[in-house]
């Protein structure tokens, strides 16, 4: 009998009991759930979670990035590369309980369950929950995985200095998260991650389960807009350079241009500011954000420089001086098809209707795409929300969701090793 | 010989000297010229503006308002509604010298020059300052000659509450500007204001007078635009309720729709604020405001229903509330022809070209034409800049904009009375 053909399921009340509790820990004075990385309230939420891998008899490791990882290898499977679900349980300020924490619990639910199975995979199989993912206290975000995947050096990331002034390498060793591990000493066979959508498609198409094939680029710029103050009233129309105006277009462009575009492009500003932003001055200056987001690379390309022939032409047209600060950028990743595939068949034998979808959001696993073939499983998000208290999924949900992850990793710890030695 | 006749000049070196003087009294630590309304530095300035009244020889009132006037009144005159010349001598924070004091200071100077021809005007004199034009301490701007005008009570208006706390009132008690008169004491035969444009036009055309026959009506707006906050990465853009993208459809609706519109109507976004205001986020809300002008009333209802009529579209459009907040509302004032002809006719005869022209901005003659014919003299400002320490009009163009004021109250003085007792 393979491990899949039991049809096991997860312990539903163990691993809601465990969200619900996770959620509990690091609440500030209004109730509010804080646990930024690597402060007080994190080392609570860690300390929990490393209870748990305990408890579950896991071999706990730690890294110089505060990486905690819970491995489950026998002697039968050891030295093999291991099967890795992870995610991570920093929040962002005033959080819901889901996001990240979901899929790290769910990654040792499903390895306790399997585990309790008595049945020994042909490869280890571990737990991660990455450091910094949410970037609220250090930049940049998705940190912890970065550093494993190799994309930033330990040193320079633990250098990193907070919006509170403090040092993450500092406040690592202050909360007693400070591993021997090298960051990447674990090297996994498959990567998976269980996480929350975090957008309103699952919800509004009645599908449980998304089966994430890519994960959207990013492309994040600052844009600073120069026209002249002049007083609102005295001023004709044609003798104008209006810093918002310009701003205004530029905002109707990037908008109109890609809700006619009829790709997944999605463009937005969400900030703004005006100077001297006087109801009687014409706006000297616009400083605002733009965030591009597009699968395709090649596309995402196309979106910036259609912004930047805009701005060239906004500059000569509008009579504005017009620069560009690059904030962020990330490549899209495209996760491997035959853990696609896997997810859709296991969604579809369990009864579930599934949907290719897209990752808008960045997430530790398109840093481990870099290590090993990745893939990421959603669970409807109730309107879409996120960061935010009114974060939610139903229970059934997120049952749904740890039971396709079972399976996964359980089909996958059921095929013979080769190669990876 | 009337007085027009001699073609007299007023004394171009006192009024240049008593607005530098004037200029250099209220300086803050960091050299910036401010004199708020009835504060410690607009003291000084009154008792500055004061002791020039006296030495010239004038009667002083001050009214319950603190609104100061220096009347030349002789006994062939006596008791007629006298020719009345104003401004304001108040700044804003980091003022100019010219804003409001050119006009005070010319007036009395056309004053002195009279006074000195020994000639007896067939009506008494008068120069005025009135207090609060500005507004930057207390609302509304041009307060004095509102309250001169009877538009808003004297005890509603001493009871207005500063931007500091303070009471205008005990301020003016304070400084000892609280005078005796009631407000309104004085009723004009007509109003005369000499100003800086304030404005780009006049300088760009190279004529350096301005006559101007109207001043726009003013509609100031709050609009606030609710939509909903949600993940740039992960909603695709039509499930979006974006509040900044439809505020930024308002503005190029606003800014096109003036530039298209062949009459002399402006249209302004100088303040926009989003929420929350993360590069990340697609903004829940966009405050911002709009200010409005045209030189006519219908024109000014036209475009604030054009608004109206294209927010109503916006928010069954855009899946945003809107919700509109009127912060201010002026009709425009048309100045008495007669006295604009009076203007083009003593330009041309000194050989300088004149322009009608409206006024963009507020001024007291707009309160003041409610009690008695007015119209306003323009000289231009260089760059249009002003409200600024780099507003400057060249000392030839004041002194040109004065002697037009000199000939336009001499020919007025030399008129018979009649009528108006």
């Amino acid at each position: 009998m393979t491990l899949i053909d039991a049809m096991t399921s997860i312990d539903a009340q163990r691993l809601l009991g465990r969200i619900r509790e996770l959620g509990g820990i690091g609440r500030d004075g209004e109730g509010r759930l804080v646990r930024l990385a690597a402060s007080d309230a994190d080392r609570l939420g860690r300390d929990r979670f490393v209870g748990w891998l305990r408890e579950a008899g896991l071999e706990i490791a730690i890294d110089r990035m505060g990486n905690i990882f819970g491995v489950w290898q026998a002697p039968a499977n050891a030295g093999h590369a291991p099967i890795l679900v992870g995610s991570h349980i920093d929040t962002v300020i005033d959080a819901g309980i889901y996001d990240g924490c979901y899929g790290v619990l769910a990654g040792l639910e499903v390895i306790e369950t399997l585990k309790a199975s008595a049945l020994v995979p042909s490869r280890p199989l571990a737990v991660a929950a990455f450091t910094n993912e949410e970037g609220v206290r250090y930049s940049p975000d998705m940190m912890g995985s970065l550093v494993h995947a190799g994309g930033v050096g330990i040193d320079e990331a633990l250098a990193a200095v907070g919006t509170d002034g403090s040092v993450l390498g500092e406040e690592l060793a202050r909360i007693g998260y400070a591993g021997d591990e090298e960051p990447g000493f674990l090297k996994p066979h498959v990567y998976l991650e269980l996480h929350i959508e975090q957008g309103p498609v699952l919800e509004r198409e009645g599908v449980p389960i998304g089966a994430v094939e890519n994960l959207q680029g990013i492309s994040w710029q600052r844009i600073t807009i120069d026209g002249v103050a002049n007083h609102a009233g005295t001023t004709p129309m044609s003798m104008r350079n209006d810093a918002g105006h310009a701003a205004a277009r530029v905002v109707t462009f990037l908008h109109d241009r890609a809700k006619a575009s009829n790709t997944p492009t999605v463009a937005t500003v969400g900030t703004m500011r005006f100077e001297p932003n006087a109801i009687n001055v014409i706006p000297s200056r616009a400083v605002f954000t733009v965030d591009l987001r597009d699968p395709f690379e090649h596309r995402l390309q196309a979106e910036e420089a259609a912004l930047a022939a805009f701005l060239e032409n906004l500059a000569a047209d509008g009579g504005v001086a017009i620069s560009v600060e690059r904030l962020a950028r990330f490549e899209p990743v495209i996760f491997d098809i035959s853990i696609v595939e896997l997810i859709e068949a296991a969604a579809k034998k369990r009864g579930y209707a599934s949907k290719r979808m897209t990752s808008g959001a960045g997430h530790d696993a398109q840093m481990m795409a870099r290590l090993a073939p990745a893939a990421m499983i959603f669970v409807p998000s109730a309107g879409g929300i996120s960061h935010n208290p009114r974060e939610h999924t139903a229970d059934a949900e997120l049952v749904a969701g740890a039971n396709i992850l079972l399976d996964i990793v359980a089909q996958l710890a059921d095929q013979e090793v080769s190669g990876d030695g």
